[in-house]
Protein backbone atom coordinates (compact mmCIF):
# COMPACT_ATOMS: atom_id res chain seq x y z
CA UNK A 1 0.00 0.00 0.00
CA UNK A 2 1.50 3.67 -0.90
CA UNK A 3 1.17 5.13 2.72
CA UNK A 4 3.95 6.91 1.72
CA UNK A 5 1.15 9.37 -0.64
CA UNK A 6 0.44 12.20 1.52
CA UNK A 7 -3.12 12.84 2.55
CA UNK A 8 -4.80 16.28 1.97
CA UNK A 9 -7.21 17.23 4.70
CA UNK A 10 -9.07 20.05 4.64
CA UNK A 11 -10.06 21.40 7.32
CA UNK A 12 -11.13 23.92 10.03
CA UNK A 13 -9.85 24.55 13.61
CA UNK A 14 -12.13 24.11 16.45
CA UNK A 15 -14.20 22.20 14.54
CA UNK A 16 -15.93 18.08 13.53
CA UNK A 17 -12.13 18.47 11.54
CA UNK A 18 -10.21 18.53 14.76
CA UNK A 19 -10.40 14.55 15.65
CA UNK A 20 -9.57 13.78 12.34
CA UNK A 21 -6.10 15.96 12.27
CA UNK A 22 -6.02 14.25 15.59
CA UNK A 23 -5.86 10.93 14.49
CA UNK A 24 -3.35 11.60 11.30
CA UNK A 25 -1.24 12.59 14.41
CA UNK A 26 -1.74 9.87 16.53
CA UNK A 27 -1.04 7.29 13.38
CA UNK A 28 2.07 9.42 12.90
CA UNK A 29 0.38 9.79 9.02
CA UNK A 30 2.18 12.09 6.36
CA UNK A 31 0.10 14.87 5.91
CA UNK A 32 -1.04 18.58 4.43
CA UNK A 33 -4.04 21.29 5.90
CA UNK A 34 -6.12 22.50 3.31
CA UNK A 35 -7.39 25.14 5.88
CA UNK A 36 -11.11 26.79 5.58
CA UNK A 37 -12.03 30.15 7.36
CA UNK A 38 -15.51 29.42 8.56
CA UNK A 39 -15.92 32.72 9.93
CA UNK A 40 -15.19 33.75 6.92
CA UNK A 41 -17.62 31.40 5.58
CA UNK A 42 -15.27 29.71 3.41
CA UNK A 43 -16.78 26.29 3.29
CA UNK A 44 -19.58 27.65 1.68
CA UNK A 45 -17.64 28.84 -1.50
CA UNK A 46 -17.93 27.35 -5.00
CA UNK A 47 -14.52 26.23 -4.50
CA UNK A 48 -14.99 23.94 -1.86
CA UNK A 49 -18.51 22.73 -2.14
CA UNK A 50 -16.88 21.66 -5.54
CA UNK A 51 -14.99 19.40 -2.64
CA UNK A 52 -17.74 18.80 -0.91
CA UNK A 53 -20.81 19.89 -2.27
CA UNK A 54 -22.53 19.82 1.21
CA UNK A 55 -20.04 22.11 2.62
CA UNK A 56 -18.74 20.27 5.93
CA UNK A 57 -15.02 19.54 7.13
CA UNK A 58 -13.42 17.21 7.75
CA UNK A 59 -12.73 15.92 3.97
CA UNK A 60 -9.84 13.64 3.16
CA UNK A 61 -8.01 13.76 -0.36
CA UNK A 62 -5.74 10.69 -1.11
CA UNK A 63 -4.21 8.27 -3.75
CA UNK A 64 -6.47 10.59 -6.12
CA UNK A 65 -9.71 9.70 -4.42
CA UNK A 66 -12.17 12.23 -2.14
CA UNK A 67 -13.35 10.86 1.21
CA UNK A 68 -15.86 12.47 3.37
CA UNK A 69 -17.96 11.93 6.26
CA UNK A 70 -16.14 11.71 9.82
CA UNK A 71 -17.47 7.87 9.95
CA UNK A 72 -15.44 6.84 6.91
CA UNK A 73 -12.35 9.07 7.48
CA UNK A 74 -11.93 7.46 10.62
CA UNK A 75 -12.40 3.96 9.28
CA UNK A 76 -10.44 4.83 6.28
CA UNK A 77 -7.38 6.27 7.92
CA UNK A 78 -6.81 3.78 10.92
CA UNK A 79 -6.77 1.05 8.08
CA UNK A 80 -4.06 2.81 6.51
CA UNK A 81 -1.94 2.88 9.38
CA UNK A 82 -2.11 -0.76 11.28
CA UNK A 83 1.57 -0.33 12.26
CA UNK A 84 -0.14 2.31 14.73
CA UNK A 85 -1.48 0.15 16.78
CA UNK A 86 -5.02 2.04 16.84
CA UNK A 87 -6.77 -0.71 14.40
CA UNK A 88 -8.43 -3.48 14.93
CA UNK A 89 -7.57 -5.86 11.58
CA UNK A 90 -10.10 -7.43 9.39
CA UNK A 91 -10.04 -10.63 11.70
CA UNK A 92 -9.78 -9.10 15.00
CA UNK A 93 -13.05 -9.98 17.39
CA UNK A 94 -13.17 -6.57 17.84
CA UNK A 95 -13.48 -5.53 14.21
CA UNK A 96 -17.40 -5.49 14.25
CA UNK A 97 -17.85 -3.42 17.63
CA UNK A 98 -15.03 -1.07 16.47
CA UNK A 99 -17.18 -0.51 13.25
CA UNK A 100 -20.53 -0.53 15.58
CA UNK A 101 -19.18 2.49 17.64
CA UNK A 102 -17.64 4.63 14.98
CA UNK A 103 -20.95 4.39 12.90
CA UNK A 104 -22.48 4.76 15.86
CA UNK A 105 -21.22 8.35 16.74
CA UNK A 106 -22.70 9.90 12.57
CA UNK A 107 -25.59 7.87 12.85
CA UNK A 108 -27.20 7.91 16.36
CA UNK A 109 -25.36 10.11 18.48
CA UNK A 110 -25.10 13.23 16.21
CA UNK A 111 -28.79 12.74 14.97
CA UNK A 112 -29.42 12.94 18.86
CA UNK A 113 -27.09 16.02 19.47
CA UNK A 114 -28.56 18.15 16.27
CA UNK A 115 -32.07 17.16 17.75
CA UNK A 116 -31.02 18.68 21.46
CA UNK A 117 -29.14 21.50 20.49
CA UNK A 118 -32.77 22.47 18.50
CA UNK A 119 -34.14 21.91 21.18
CA UNK A 120 -36.86 19.74 19.44
CA UNK A 121 -38.09 16.14 20.24
CA UNK A 122 -37.00 13.43 18.78
CA UNK A 123 -39.28 11.44 15.60
CA UNK A 124 -41.33 8.91 17.30
CA UNK A 125 -39.64 5.92 18.37
CA UNK A 126 -40.37 3.65 15.52
CA UNK A 127 -38.57 6.14 13.50
CA UNK A 128 -36.10 7.75 15.52
CA UNK A 129 -32.55 6.73 14.74
CA UNK A 130 -31.66 6.73 18.30
CA UNK A 131 -34.51 6.06 20.44
CA UNK A 132 -34.24 8.50 22.72
CA UNK A 133 -31.51 11.23 23.81
CA UNK A 134 -30.59 9.52 27.43
CA UNK A 135 -31.19 6.14 25.84
CA UNK A 136 -28.92 7.03 23.28
CA UNK A 137 -26.20 8.35 25.59
CA UNK A 138 -26.94 5.38 27.98
CA UNK A 139 -25.83 2.86 26.20
CA UNK A 140 -22.97 4.79 25.14
CA UNK A 141 -22.12 5.20 29.19
CA UNK A 142 -22.29 1.40 29.62
CA UNK A 143 -19.55 0.96 27.21
CA UNK A 144 -17.17 3.37 28.22
CA UNK A 145 -17.92 2.21 32.32
CA UNK A 146 -15.62 -0.83 31.26
CA UNK A 147 -12.68 1.40 30.59
CA UNK A 148 -10.33 2.80 30.57
CA UNK A 149 -10.98 3.02 26.56
CA UNK A 150 -14.20 1.62 24.79
CA UNK A 151 -12.77 -1.84 24.11
CA UNK A 152 -10.87 -2.27 27.72
CA UNK A 153 -6.98 -1.84 27.97
CA UNK A 154 -6.46 -0.74 24.48
CA UNK A 155 -6.53 2.27 22.82
CA UNK A 156 -8.28 2.68 19.16
CA UNK A 157 -9.20 5.47 16.72
CA UNK A 158 -12.68 4.78 17.79
CA UNK A 159 -11.44 6.16 21.05
CA UNK A 160 -9.86 9.56 19.73
CA UNK A 161 -13.18 9.60 17.99
CA UNK A 162 -15.02 9.87 20.92
CA UNK A 163 -13.15 11.36 23.45
CA UNK A 164 -12.81 14.65 21.53
CA UNK A 165 -16.63 14.49 20.88
CA UNK A 166 -17.45 14.38 24.42
CA UNK A 167 -15.16 16.97 25.44
CA UNK A 168 -16.57 19.00 23.03
CA UNK A 169 -20.20 18.25 23.73
CA UNK A 170 -19.76 18.65 27.67
CA UNK A 171 -17.94 22.15 26.81
CA UNK A 172 -21.03 22.91 25.04
CA UNK A 173 -23.74 21.35 27.60
CA UNK A 174 -25.01 19.20 25.39
CA UNK A 175 -23.70 15.92 27.55
CA UNK A 176 -24.13 15.88 30.98
CA UNK A 177 -20.88 15.37 33.20
CA UNK A 178 -20.94 12.81 33.92
CA UNK A 179 -17.90 10.98 35.75
CA UNK A 180 -17.65 8.07 33.32
CA UNK A 181 -17.86 10.55 30.48
CA UNK A 182 -15.24 13.16 32.56
CA UNK A 183 -12.68 11.04 32.99
CA UNK A 184 -12.99 9.17 29.53
CA UNK A 185 -12.66 12.34 27.88
CA UNK A 186 -10.18 13.57 30.47
CA UNK A 187 -7.82 10.65 29.25
CA UNK A 188 -7.82 11.40 25.52
CA UNK A 189 -7.39 15.12 26.27
CA UNK A 190 -4.67 14.70 27.96
CA UNK A 191 -2.82 12.38 25.01
CA UNK A 192 0.47 14.70 23.52
CA UNK A 193 -1.46 14.56 20.40
CA UNK A 194 -4.55 16.02 21.40
CA UNK A 195 -2.38 18.52 23.62
CA UNK A 196 -0.27 19.50 20.30
CA UNK A 197 -3.65 19.83 18.36
CA UNK A 198 -5.48 22.04 20.56
CA UNK A 199 -2.84 24.77 20.89
CA UNK A 200 -2.43 24.67 17.19
CA UNK A 201 -6.23 25.28 16.39
CA UNK A 202 -6.20 27.75 18.60
CA UNK A 203 -3.65 29.93 16.74
CA UNK A 204 -5.73 28.99 13.76
CA UNK A 205 -8.67 30.51 14.98
CA UNK A 206 -6.78 33.66 16.65
CA UNK A 207 -5.55 34.48 12.74
CA UNK A 208 -9.01 34.21 11.43
CA UNK A 209 -10.23 36.02 14.28
CA UNK A 210 -7.46 38.62 13.29
CA UNK A 211 -8.06 38.73 9.77
CA UNK A 212 -12.05 39.18 10.36
CA UNK A 213 -11.36 42.61 12.41
CA UNK A 214 -12.36 40.74 15.66
CA UNK B 1 -10.72 -16.12 9.37
CA UNK B 2 -13.73 -18.09 10.66
CA UNK B 3 -15.68 -16.93 8.28
CA UNK B 4 -18.14 -20.46 8.35
CA UNK B 5 -19.40 -19.29 12.08
CA UNK B 6 -22.57 -18.56 11.67
CA UNK B 7 -24.02 -15.27 11.25
CA UNK B 8 -27.42 -13.87 13.47
CA UNK B 9 -29.45 -11.32 11.98
CA UNK B 10 -31.88 -9.88 14.34
CA UNK B 11 -34.60 -9.35 11.52
CA UNK B 12 -37.60 -7.21 10.90
CA UNK B 13 -39.63 -7.75 7.56
CA UNK B 14 -39.93 -4.46 5.56
CA UNK B 15 -37.59 -3.06 7.72
CA UNK B 16 -33.98 -1.57 7.41
CA UNK B 17 -33.09 -5.08 8.40
CA UNK B 18 -34.40 -5.97 4.79
CA UNK B 19 -30.89 -4.50 2.90
CA UNK B 20 -28.52 -6.51 5.62
CA UNK B 21 -30.56 -9.66 4.70
CA UNK B 22 -29.97 -9.27 1.16
CA UNK B 23 -26.35 -8.38 1.25
CA UNK B 24 -26.19 -11.45 3.56
CA UNK B 25 -27.53 -13.42 0.49
CA UNK B 26 -25.87 -11.97 -1.81
CA UNK B 27 -22.53 -12.85 -0.11
CA UNK B 28 -23.28 -16.11 0.26
CA UNK B 29 -23.01 -16.06 3.83
CA UNK B 30 -24.56 -18.64 6.43
CA UNK B 31 -26.91 -16.71 8.39
CA UNK B 32 -29.44 -17.41 10.72
CA UNK B 33 -32.62 -15.06 11.35
CA UNK B 34 -33.97 -13.87 14.75
CA UNK B 35 -37.30 -12.28 13.30
CA UNK B 36 -38.66 -9.47 15.61
CA UNK B 37 -42.85 -9.02 14.99
CA UNK B 38 -42.48 -5.03 15.14
CA UNK B 39 -46.00 -5.02 14.60
CA UNK B 40 -46.29 -6.48 18.28
CA UNK B 41 -43.69 -4.32 19.51
CA UNK B 42 -41.34 -6.95 19.77
CA UNK B 43 -38.04 -4.67 19.14
CA UNK B 44 -39.45 -2.44 22.23
CA UNK B 45 -39.24 -5.10 24.88
CA UNK B 46 -37.19 -6.01 27.51
CA UNK B 47 -35.44 -8.89 25.90
CA UNK B 48 -34.65 -7.55 22.65
CA UNK B 49 -33.68 -4.12 24.40
CA UNK B 50 -30.70 -6.10 26.34
CA UNK B 51 -29.28 -7.11 23.07
CA UNK B 52 -29.78 -3.46 20.98
CA UNK B 53 -30.70 -0.70 24.09
CA UNK B 54 -31.77 1.26 20.87
CA UNK B 55 -34.44 -1.40 19.81
CA UNK B 56 -33.22 -1.00 16.19
CA UNK B 57 -32.59 -3.99 13.78
CA UNK B 58 -30.77 -4.74 12.16
CA UNK B 59 -28.18 -6.39 14.37
CA UNK B 60 -25.72 -8.70 13.71
CA UNK B 61 -24.07 -11.45 16.41
CA UNK B 62 -20.90 -12.97 15.14
CA UNK B 63 -18.09 -14.94 16.30
CA UNK B 64 -19.51 -13.46 20.41
CA UNK B 65 -19.86 -9.83 19.02
CA UNK B 66 -22.90 -7.77 18.78
CA UNK B 67 -22.51 -5.40 15.49
CA UNK B 68 -25.70 -2.74 15.01
CA UNK B 69 -25.72 0.32 13.26
CA UNK B 70 -27.03 -0.10 9.29
CA UNK B 71 -23.26 1.45 7.99
CA UNK B 72 -21.24 -1.13 10.38
CA UNK B 73 -22.92 -4.04 9.51
CA UNK B 74 -22.49 -3.50 5.82
CA UNK B 75 -18.72 -2.36 6.19
CA UNK B 76 -18.48 -5.36 8.65
CA UNK B 77 -20.43 -8.06 6.73
CA UNK B 78 -19.10 -7.10 3.06
CA UNK B 79 -15.67 -7.43 4.39
CA UNK B 80 -15.93 -10.77 6.22
CA UNK B 81 -16.54 -12.61 2.15
CA UNK B 82 -13.78 -10.46 -0.05
CA UNK B 83 -14.27 -13.48 -2.20
CA UNK B 84 -18.06 -12.47 -3.39
CA UNK B 85 -16.30 -9.64 -5.33
CA UNK B 86 -18.56 -6.98 -3.41
CA UNK B 87 -15.75 -5.40 -1.04
CA UNK B 88 -12.81 -2.82 -2.27
CA UNK B 89 -9.93 -4.31 -0.56
CA UNK B 90 -8.45 -2.39 2.15
CA UNK B 91 -5.94 -1.48 -0.64
CA UNK B 92 -7.76 -0.67 -3.80
CA UNK B 93 -8.35 2.95 -4.54
CA UNK B 94 -12.13 3.08 -4.44
CA UNK B 95 -12.18 2.00 -0.54
CA UNK B 96 -12.25 5.55 0.44
CA UNK B 97 -14.85 6.81 -1.81
CA UNK B 98 -16.70 3.45 -0.18
CA UNK B 99 -17.04 3.99 3.05
CA UNK B 100 -17.96 7.67 2.20
CA UNK B 101 -20.79 6.53 0.18
CA UNK B 102 -21.93 3.77 2.54
CA UNK B 103 -21.31 6.13 5.54
CA UNK B 104 -23.34 9.20 4.05
CA UNK B 105 -26.23 6.79 3.93
CA UNK B 106 -26.26 6.76 8.11
CA UNK B 107 -24.94 10.73 8.96
CA UNK B 108 -26.60 12.59 6.22
CA UNK B 109 -29.38 10.31 3.91
CA UNK B 110 -30.96 9.16 7.11
CA UNK B 111 -31.17 12.43 8.84
CA UNK B 112 -32.04 13.92 5.98
CA UNK B 113 -34.92 11.39 5.38
CA UNK B 114 -36.36 11.99 9.43
CA UNK B 115 -36.54 15.63 8.98
CA UNK B 116 -38.39 15.44 5.50
CA UNK B 117 -40.72 12.92 7.06
CA UNK B 118 -41.33 14.91 10.43
CA UNK B 119 -42.08 18.15 8.02
CA UNK B 120 -39.46 19.76 9.63
CA UNK B 121 -36.43 22.08 8.41
CA UNK B 122 -33.19 21.26 9.12
CA UNK B 123 -30.59 22.65 11.60
CA UNK B 124 -28.98 25.51 10.18
CA UNK B 125 -26.53 25.07 7.37
CA UNK B 126 -23.44 25.35 10.12
CA UNK B 127 -24.83 22.73 12.02
CA UNK B 128 -26.55 20.44 10.13
CA UNK B 129 -24.59 17.33 9.57
CA UNK B 130 -26.58 17.28 5.55
CA UNK B 131 -26.15 20.81 4.57
CA UNK B 132 -30.31 20.68 2.96
CA UNK B 133 -32.11 18.03 1.61
CA UNK B 134 -31.81 18.80 -2.38
CA UNK B 135 -28.02 19.57 -1.64
CA UNK B 136 -27.87 15.91 -0.13
CA UNK B 137 -30.11 14.29 -2.33
CA UNK B 138 -28.04 16.06 -5.14
CA UNK B 139 -24.62 14.88 -4.17
CA UNK B 140 -25.86 11.19 -4.00
CA UNK B 141 -27.50 11.83 -7.90
CA UNK B 142 -24.36 13.15 -9.52
CA UNK B 143 -22.48 9.82 -8.33
CA UNK B 144 -24.86 7.48 -9.28
CA UNK B 145 -25.33 9.47 -12.76
CA UNK B 146 -21.90 7.96 -13.74
CA UNK B 147 -23.44 4.48 -13.18
CA UNK B 148 -24.24 1.79 -13.64
CA UNK B 149 -23.09 1.43 -10.38
CA UNK B 150 -21.60 4.00 -7.49
CA UNK B 151 -18.22 3.32 -8.85
CA UNK B 152 -18.98 2.69 -12.01
CA UNK B 153 -19.51 -1.39 -13.97
CA UNK B 154 -18.91 -3.13 -10.57
CA UNK B 155 -21.58 -3.47 -7.89
CA UNK B 156 -20.07 -3.38 -4.03
CA UNK B 157 -22.27 -3.94 -0.96
CA UNK B 158 -22.67 -0.15 -0.70
CA UNK B 159 -25.46 -0.62 -3.87
CA UNK B 160 -27.14 -2.87 -1.75
CA UNK B 161 -27.20 -0.26 0.78
CA UNK B 162 -28.62 2.44 -1.63
CA UNK B 163 -30.54 0.48 -3.87
CA UNK B 164 -32.75 -1.11 -1.33
CA UNK B 165 -32.84 2.27 0.43
CA UNK B 166 -34.01 3.93 -2.88
CA UNK B 167 -36.65 1.90 -3.43
CA UNK B 168 -38.40 2.28 -0.14
CA UNK B 169 -37.82 6.03 0.05
CA UNK B 170 -39.19 6.76 -3.32
CA UNK B 171 -41.96 3.98 -2.56
CA UNK B 172 -43.02 6.43 0.37
CA UNK B 173 -42.50 9.62 -1.72
CA UNK B 174 -39.97 10.53 0.16
CA UNK B 175 -37.57 10.90 -2.29
CA UNK B 176 -38.54 11.91 -5.70
CA UNK B 177 -38.45 9.64 -8.58
CA UNK B 178 -35.63 11.00 -11.22
CA UNK B 179 -34.19 8.86 -13.55
CA UNK B 180 -31.21 8.34 -12.30
CA UNK B 181 -32.57 7.03 -8.88
CA UNK B 182 -35.27 5.26 -10.62
CA UNK B 183 -32.98 2.91 -13.32
CA UNK B 184 -30.38 2.65 -10.50
CA UNK B 185 -32.80 1.12 -7.87
CA UNK B 186 -34.49 -1.00 -10.16
CA UNK B 187 -30.90 -2.61 -11.19
CA UNK B 188 -30.83 -3.32 -7.82
CA UNK B 189 -34.27 -4.91 -7.33
CA UNK B 190 -34.20 -6.83 -10.07
CA UNK B 191 -31.34 -9.69 -8.95
CA UNK B 192 -32.01 -12.75 -7.36
CA UNK B 193 -31.07 -11.70 -3.83
CA UNK B 194 -33.86 -8.78 -3.70
CA UNK B 195 -36.86 -10.35 -5.32
CA UNK B 196 -36.04 -13.77 -2.71
CA UNK B 197 -35.73 -11.54 0.34
CA UNK B 198 -38.89 -9.45 -0.49
CA UNK B 199 -41.01 -12.75 -1.55
CA UNK B 200 -39.73 -14.17 2.10
CA UNK B 201 -40.58 -10.48 3.45
CA UNK B 202 -44.07 -10.66 2.06
CA UNK B 203 -44.66 -14.31 3.79
CA UNK B 204 -43.15 -12.87 7.57
CA UNK B 205 -45.51 -9.81 6.89
CA UNK B 206 -48.51 -11.65 6.33
CA UNK B 207 -48.11 -13.65 9.28
CA UNK B 208 -47.31 -11.44 11.50
CA UNK B 209 -50.67 -9.37 10.62
CA UNK B 210 -52.16 -13.02 10.98
CA UNK B 211 -50.89 -13.25 14.52
CA UNK B 212 -52.28 -9.71 14.91
CA UNK B 213 -55.91 -11.06 14.19
CA UNK B 214 -55.21 -8.66 11.20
Amino acid sequence: MTTTDRITLYYAPQSRATGARVLLEELGAPYDLQVLNMKAGEQRKPAYLAINPLGKVPAVHHRGALVTEQVAIFIYLADLFPQAGLTPALDDARRGPYLRWIAYYGSSFEPALIDRFMKREPAPVTQSPYADFDTMLGALESQLARGPYLFGGQITAADILWGIALNWTMMFGLVPRTDVFVRYAERIAARPAFQRISAADDEIAAAHAAAAGV
